[in-house]
């Protein structure tokens, strides 16, 4: 592999083009659009990869997010977080530029935002199916109506159905368990567009989440998907059930920096500036990532008994055998299989392939190079 | 305050510059030198706050961070992270601009450095006096002592002394445990230069954490102090004891995006993006930030009774009173006391004055300007 020195994100291009490719025929199979959550990796550049695979219209979580995909050539945009009416000015020109569509989770804030439009703007009721987070609860029919009378009377806004989250998949550890989240929610929301829509014309639902899109196959009722993690996975989604090690996509090099083989553990250049202090539970521990060795075609399966037991902002503290650790040496460079892909991608601010490729991400679209 | 319309890392510089001179005078009241680690704040610009009180060294936690602030006048600098082989030229480099200490904290790692060194590097071994992390431990007295030998040995390197970072510290619930966790520190390393003094020359101790170096009074042996979070303090550091809320010199600024009086919460835009995950206790919850109230010259006391309960990537689950809940709406600005501050900064990249002037951060540094 090419020369690394330093905390490097390395993707593996077969193996996310291959989550993308799964994920598309599962939807084109069952008579969803997919419309990915570009959170995960924010790069225009795995945004082609998505394009390559025939995906033409994505999710996004900021008005800023938005603008940058928009910059870069897409142009049916879902900003799937609750508008911000301070944004106004920002969601009126994008809405001027593609085929934009928000989320509505509070009147209010809808209200603010419809006053100073210029430009028409789908809209999503978001719904609250279980996650807690954000949404009208799906019982409240009352509001949603209002919500929904309300978009209607507005010559800005268009009804363009139900968005839901169902977030509470992620405490699932089984894929029995991510089916019975997603049923629930896919039932709430089919009995709510079943309700409108012969008030509202055709609604659609969109649902987002990457256990029950890679887990779930029943969708009836359901018109789009739209999940962000699957195309890297991550340890996170291993312990939902959502995917195998194997398909995770992302692995961040580290140096090894310090050996104390008499401790069993090995001390190397990646910390929580690098992968996020996002944990997860694998073989009753507390696991902020786990080594695979590096190699010329990308990396291995997870090293047995050795995982990132803990990390502080650069340092991270492997677990692992006194023979492993007495094989390793500083300057040596190990793979880390991220807990939470879309975080550890966040800090990294880009990609590295295997050939040495740097692609990029929305935070260095300012930036000469990666530091 | 200036108009803020998205996620906004506010310093309050009259705080900040406050915690940096009672650091700097108590410092200078024990006869210690104050080398603070600037990994906290990665900023030149708070850098020249730490001029103005004084400080004339600093520590930093990657070779990267260490260029940066050559760049910006700093002529004495220690990298207190094991070093890297693997970065051997960009030391060599550094060497030869700068008055440069790195940490041994693996003899192989520093055996491996020295025989590419053109430039003298003065080598601080580290001790690990309890927290596991990195280092020798202080029991381990040969390997200490071949350690010594080899930099002796070397026309490259000079032996400094020693270094040590009680991280133990942070799991410390009071002053007094905090205190007992530096006085078993201190005296560790204390015998240890009385031990190897007469054999190596005058020997420097650095001790570097924020609770330690807040709460004790007692440095006998210790020559220096490497203190990072306490320019900012944050909430994991009134847990521990190490400050006071008053003494928090940094707010993240959100805008509220939902209110949902009915379930007591409000969802603002402020999740893991900009705060990070790391969490701490306070009132038998785990917490992942406390609001505050924004006004015209700061920001108020912790809000009663309210709390940050969650966060995903963008959005931010505050638990309040359902009266606080419906006393707000989209659009208002609240202030987040951040769990770890130095996760904070290095995620938001820059920081805002209170009169709206933009401090710069390592990250930016080659952006044109924050995003």
């Amino acid at each position: 592999m090419f020369s690394i020195k330093s905390p490097t994100l390395l993707v593996d291009e077969a193996i996310c083009k291959n989550n993308i490719r799964r994920m598309k025929r599962k939807a084109d199979r069952i008579g969803l659009q997919l419309k990915p959550h570009v959170k995960t990796h924010q790069s225009a550049d795995i945004g082609e990869w998505l394009k390559e695979a025939g995906v033409r219209a994505i999710t996004v979580s900021s008005v800023t997010m938005a603008s940058y995909f928009a910059a870069h050539g897409w142009s049916d945009i879902t900003i799937a977080f609750p508008v911000n009416p301070l944004e106004a000015d920002s969601v009126n020109y994008l809405a001027s530029a593609v085929n934009l569509s928000i989320l509505a989770a509070d009147l209010t804030a809808l209200t603010q935002l419809e006053s100073t439009l210029d430009n028409e703007v789908a809209v999503y009721i978001e719904i609250d199916t279980g996650s807690g987070r954000t949404g009208f609860p799906s019982t409240d029919l009352g509001a949603i109506r209002e919500a929904a009378l309300f978009i209607r009377k507005s010559d800005k806004l268009k009804l363009r159905g139900f968005y839901s989250h169902p977030g509470h998949s992620y405490a699932c550890r089984s894929r029995q368990e991510v089916e019975r989240i997603h049923e629930d929610a896919r039932v709430q929301l089919a009995a709510l567009k079943e309700e409108l829509q012969p008030d509202f014309g055709p609604l659609m639902v969109c649902m987002g989440d990457t256990p029950c899109c890679s887990v779930a196959e029943r969708f009836d009722g359901v018109d789009e998907i739209s999940p962000g993690n699957f195309v890297f996975y991550d340890l996170m989604q291993t312990q939902i059930g959502s995917c195998t090690p194997a398909d995770i996509a992302v692995a961040l090099a580290v140096p090894v920096v310090a050996c104390y083989p008499e401790r069993a553990e090995v001390v190397v250049h990646g910390g929580a500036v690098h992968l996020s202090k996002d944990t997860c539970q694998l073989l009753d521990s507390t696991v902020y990532g786990v080594p695979v060795s590096l190699n010329g075609e990308g990396w291995s399966a997870p090293l047995q008994d050795c995982y990132l037991k803990a990390v502080s902002q650069e340092h991270g503290i492997l677990a692992c055998t006194k023979s492993v650790a007495a094989s390793l040496k500083p300057g040596d460079i190990l793979g880390i299989l991220p807990v939470h892909s879309c975080l550890t991608a966040d800090l990294m601010m880009g990609f590295t392939t295997l050939n040495g490729t740097k692609l990029n991400h929305i935070r260095t679209s300012a930036l000469y190079s990666h530091v």
